[in-house]
């Protein structure tokens, strides 16, 4: 579940251990690229949290990162 | 199911597209260090051919490759 | 330059763009996992910030993350 | 060097150990993406060898290959 607050989107994952969450931010990566559209992202060992918003409209949630959200969740 | 022939475990793994076969080719690579034990191993598109044989042992599949096959399973 | 305030050691790499940026950040992945250490670490864009703390020792700095840090800047 | 034959452009890259190897493949997966061109590769421990085609003309070396062989060696 997304949760927006103060123009961001945020989720946080929790993997077994941290190769399987590096793994999935490795996936996220290819996904951002595609989308032309970056997380503001972080990793503590098995967690990652992930940050969404847009820069190039004045920090507001767009459906640029509304479509990022929807394409890491069918990850 | 890993094929073993001329002294030689093999698997092709096939996945939708290329970002996936990538990602898990990094968990793959993860599992790799770990066991401090590579395989050979090859990739086209959607495709990936991992082989494993033990170079320090004369070239023959041993326990170190069993092990390693039965982690990449366990992805 | 690693900066030490609060009990962490921290330093922010910058790169050319996503791609340089994540790729260090595969790296750094392989190491954190050889050193069985594991950073608190962020990205946007081309910039990684790197936390470095040993939780198991009550969240101080320790030779655990001083070697680490170290083998960051030898990559 | 690039090594064209039989219609394929082949180099083979060598590192200083497995995670180093990793590490480049990482990066040229993100450039095989946004070139929206993937090559033929493998790896074993420090070595990656890359083929590079073009199935859609019929297993021809074009330009697609020589643009990604170019970005690799940017790298």
């Amino acid at each position: 579940m997304w949760n927006e607050k103060n123009n961001v989107l945020e989720k946080t994952f929790e993997f077994d251990d941290f190769t399987e969450a590096f793994s999935f931010m490795t996936r996220v990566a290819f996904l951002a690229e595609k989308h032309g559209h970056h997380p503001n992202w972080s990793n503590v060992y098995n967690k990652v949290t992930i940050q969404l918003t847009t820069h190039d409209e004045g920090n507001v949630v767009t459906k640029k990162d509304r479509d990022l959200a929807d394409a890491i969740d069918s990850l």
